[in-house]
């Protein structure tokens, strides 16, 4: 099952070593990981997606906030989350087809970020839901190169950390 | 300064743990990194942005290339490329100051996607000045929660890899 973990850690060298050789060391492959500062430049803030059952995930979320320079995790399987993902596309595509990819971009409130060379790069924000059929639409036409930067999320409504 | 290396890995569960301890390793903290997969699901793309020196980059590229694993480094120090982020930003805000939090999210193209309980959620994307003079704007209006994707990009025109 798809879940979402945040954590919370110190912005320093070795942390992101210690949470990547948790999951590595119980065999659990992270399907994506997006890592930055939060509004204080002292603490990052990691969004883990994974994809296991609920037991499992309750012991990773207990090794995590034990390791060191780890300050909150937050499981959030049964939070109502805002959750987003953004992706850049880039399209190989002759002139004559260009209007049908616009179209597609139209129908996911995509925009289009760079044209050159007959290539096109194209934008879009959403869930990682709409992200999958954004880029299963785009296949046709032949994907260059493709980059999501991995799902994000806050919790809805109270404060949670 | 400010760099920005794309790797192109198998979508493997020990992976991240071999990049980060690399990194880890010789003691460069990774100011943000964004893991998902590409269009083909077996492939993951990373996008490392770290502040070092251009020597020590091309040793830390030629390290990451030599690793298990991973099959493409690319280095965008000299390319044009579409630089990207997301941000979601949760404050909390008497109704009479949202109108004024209303004018920075229009000011930065940013979106309201989540308001309830006294809490109003907004989303941005643009390149991490963008995003870090937007969450500048915001911090006088009590910043609760703050996630950044960090930052992905695709070199403009012909394709790379």
């Amino acid at each position: 099952m798809k879940r979402t973990i945040s954590a919370l850690v110190k912005n320093r060298p070795r942390v992101l070593a210690r949470v990547a050789g948790l999951f590595a060391r119980r065999g659990f492959n992270i399907e994506s990981l997006a890592v930055s500062t939060t509004q204080d430049p002292r603490i990052s803030r990691m969004t883990i997606a994974v994809d296991e059952d609920p037991e499992t995930l309750i012991q990773v979320c207990k090794q995590l906030a034990k390791l060191h320079d780890v300050q909150t995790v937050l499981d959030h399987t049964s939070d109502a989350v805002v959750e987003r993902e953004l992706c850049l596309v880039k399209l190989s595509i002759p002139r004559e087809r260009r209007s049908e990819v616009l179209q597609i971009a139209q129908i996911f409130r995509g925009d289009v970020v760079d044209i050159g060379n007959g290539t096109l790069v194209l934008q879009t924000v959403g869930d990682s839901g709409k992200i999958d059929a954004f880029v299963n639409n785009l296949q046709e036409f032949g994907i260059q190169e493709l980059v999501r930067t991995g799902k994000v999320v806050l919790a809805r409504g109270v404060q949670k950390t």
